[in-house]
């Protein structure tokens, strides 16, 4: 039987209360706390068990929600990894910070590895202010905002790196692709496959091990300094091809995915415990997201988005919310539930306003600050805008939610096997072809219909009054945008990883193909 | 922002860890606990905040499942009402007590009130056996197994009855049909809608309201006569139409659906902490579940089976997996989350076993005790018989859940509107014919696959081993079984309720018609 070690929990919590009746002298100002972002690859709204998955696995996370806030209306700025992360970390919608494309309309882009594109130095990337204000910053595993060098986390505010520009996919012969680098700061570490081993057959890797100590090895740092510290932690073993160490392989009732799981559940009680031990835990904010939906594409390789509509690469529920807890003691008071309508973009907000800095003027930006509900329960009225490459696709305001396009993907890919909804079908809501609605959008009621199953009738009072409210928003939303140029157009074999800083000194060092800049193919 | 009263919950687990250190006599032996069975009516597996539901609205019970035990493997003996409740009272399949129709192939029947049938004398109800050992009984809510006058509660082992024998459906013109009776014990106190009102325009009702205070009555009476008591809390808003008393309505984000069980859960909190305040929640152990899976077909009024497939009416796990918790401070620890295949037909062996009576040695009993999991975490291997009337759609051995039919309901039933899985199809399973699949069932692995859309291809070694560990269980359960008399074939107008024992001192008994005996429909 599996049990959460609830008595342990309560104890701790005892010891916690009592550690504040004495009132111990905090290391920093609690008015710049250490902040640590965890975020997790393509994993859905339904994997955790306080959200409700049935195999119940997570007992590390179900724990930090209780002792923290559990945000089940929070959403990512887009349904796929590369925009995702380029908007938590700018603050800033996709369409605006250039993580999108026009080659064609309202596709997902991203940044495989013979990207051109990547994010622009005119975007000014949060720990790149945490950092110029005394932060200590580092970024561990999936960075994914360009692998062309003047791209790289070091360049973009992070004082240290240890992970991959991009994702785990290979072994590539190094011929038509070389395998992807993983990186110690500014150089090359080694590579997927070679060096960092991924055993497909197994589904065997230490990454996720090797990601935690990372992080325990930074905090213990950065406590021993008596420096705040920010720390982006974003492993992606539930990203395929899955993987997990040794000691969690075959454990789950899930399979791998399952195993990727409960080793990242692990894996966040260790960073936390870690917290406790140093006796900083009330002085650091700890969330915990994931980059879009899961990937039901993937089938039961995919994470659990339910009870929401589809998965990752569509502007569904179930390709956008995701699984959030917020964990501060002392500061966010345990035990509750928030239904403020949050976007990974409000990372941004947050931590300039808890370090006590101020957002750029020069600029829009589209998150909010979290700090006065973690610190007083006060929620803010907002807007979620849902978009696929350069079409905002949705919009969700209080309950309401209002398609103004629909698209899952082509009946031509749908009918190769790719299938965004398995097993769900909705008539004119999970459309193969891109069907604009904005005439009279398609409006969703997601407290009665979370799953997006029941469109409220075009000719209902409901609709005329829902639609008043999000009409102008929308009309403003698109009066105001400014695109930004956008990163993710144009592919290039020459830019990819052949090369990487660092590769003489490992002796691995590809030669690089001659240039060959042509527009990327998003399909969908 | 809602809160769960977190503290309060630790303050309250510090009381009774206190309480237990200074010994305090107990009122009852600790072998013969009180029991409350709480059995709602349609609730999805989804509907709970710790199941998952997205609202998250419901922190007495999520409360109740942290002090207790969470039982994610739950299931229903049968995918509706009447036959799960026989089955539960009876701890048999509705195929072995009679709850099942010979009329058509694989028909869910239920008890309307021109039913002929119902619960037969020679079934044991396990309130008749725990009655005859001193315990005080009560079912408060709905009954279900027969509303003829011989089939009634108090026939079949309660003291005590509040509530009505059928379903609330109506309101009746009197003619056609009457008004179902509310009865107080043996005679009725009033119909709905005349004289318990249920405002179909509103949803006002103030039923759970006074099904809440009839248990508490009940709890004080027997907790001051110190007399052990079964009480069977059956409450029905959750069950089409819908209702909420008026404190209730409008506060939920799911709609009226929400506003019941947002009720319900207010109520479940109020007798737990009627409980306590006696100093008898340690005597008492107290289980919460649902009949059946939530009715989909009732699209935005029903309940979430989510991340289940289908659901009421069908075996699919939407239909009979049940959002299930059990609680008995002292003797389950809290925080505990069980993976055990779970039966409503183990509360019959279960109650049995802790009131220390033997089961009936002269027919088959279905049900397993879960007190030794209640008392010692002690898991028991078991298989789940999923039936529609009179065939054996499927199996749950393990992880593994063979279809060995598979039918949702008729093309042309669907085709006018009756949808039991609104929005999900899965190719060769949520069929629209039966399909016998008895030569290679359909399997799944509910681990991975907890949807039920990714059959095992039949090729596989995964598919052999599997069946070869279903198959003979299967035959065993063929071969042992002795189908009982069925119970609901026959309907007659003349045995509705139009003259309920009591109607004369009420001045309400309607003309019987001529008795007109014939073959029940049962479409689906």
């Amino acid at each position: 039987m599996a049990r959460i070690s609830f008595l342990l929990f309560l104890f701790s919590l005892l010891t916690f209360q009592a550690a504040e009746a004495h009132s111990v002298s905090h290391q920093f100002s609690p008015t710049t706390p250490n902040m640590i972002f965890m975020l997790m690859d393509d994993m859905g709204w339904g994997d955790l068990g306080v959200y409700g998955h049935p195999v119940k696995e997570t007992p590390n996370l179900d724990k930090m929600a209780l002792e923290g806030m559990l945000l089940p209306d929070f959403y990512s700025a887009n349904p796929l990894c590369s925009p995702s992360r380029a908007a938590m970390l700018t603050g800033r919608l996709p369409i605006r910070n250039g993580f999108y494309t026009t080659n064609a309309h309202a596709r997902n882009a991203y940044t495989p590895q013979d990207i051109v594109g990547g994010i622009p130095d005119s975007e000014i990337l949060y720990p790149e202010l945490l950092q110029k204000n005394g932060y200590a910053t580092m970024i561990i595993g999936k960075w994914h905002l360009g692998q062309q060098t003047h791209y790289h986390p070091l360049k973009h505010g992070f004082d240290e790196f240890f992970g991959s520009t991009n994702c785990h996919f290979g072994p590539f012969d190094g011929k038509e692709q070389p395998n992807m680098p993983v990186y110690r700061n500014a150089t090359m570490a080694g590579r997927y496959y070679q060096d960092f081993p991924i055993n497909h057959k197994t589904g065997e890797s230490n990454l996720t091990v090797e990601y935690t100590q990372e992080a325990i090895k930074f905090i213990n740092k950065n406590a021993a300094n008596k420096k705040p510290f920010f720390l982006y932690w974003t492993p992606d073993a539930t990203h395929t091809p899955l993987f997990a160490s040794k000691d969690f392989l075959g454990t789950s009732q899930r399979g791998l995915y399952g195993d990727a799981v409960k080793e990242l559940d692990y894996s966040v009680g260790q960073i936390l415990d870690t917290l406790k031990t140093l006796g900083i835990d009330k002085d650091t904010l700890v969330i915990f997201s994931s980059d879009n939906g899961g990937a039901t594409y993937a089938k039961e390789s995919g994470g659990s988005n339910s009870p929401f509509l589809c998965g990752k690469e569509t502007t569904f529920e179930g390709g956008m919310r995701e699984p959030t807890i917020a964990w501060w003691p002392g500061t966010i008071q345990p035990g509750q539930v928030s239904h403020q309508l949050g976007s990974l973009m409000d990372w941004y907000s947050t931590a300039l306003d808890l370090a006590g800095i101020s957002e750029p003027s020069d600029r829009i930006i589209d998150g909010i600050s979290l700090a006065p509900l973690f610190k007083k329960g006060q929620e803010t009225n907002r807007t979620i805008f849902y978009y696929r490459g350069n079409e905002m696709m949705a919009v969700r305001n209080g309950l309401y939610k209002a398609h103004y396009w629909t698209w899952t993907n082509s009946l031509e890919e749908f009918n190769e096997g790719t299938d965004f909804c398995p097993g769900e079908v909705i008539n004119n809501v999970t459309t193969h072809d891109q069907v604009n609605n904005t005439a009279q959008p398609v409006l969703f009621h997601l407290g009665r219909d979370p799953g997006e199953k029941y469109p409220i009738k075009h000719n209902s009072a409901e609709y005329k009054n829902a639609m008043d409210v999000i009409t102008p928003i929308v009309d403003d939303h698109h009066k105001t945008m400014i695109a930004g140029n956008p990163q993710l157009n144009y592919c290039d074999k020459a830019v990819m990883n052949w090369a990487p800083p660092g590769c003489d000194k490992l002796n691995d060092c590809l030669p690089i193909p001659p240039s060959n800049k042509q527009l990327c193919t998003w399909v969908h």
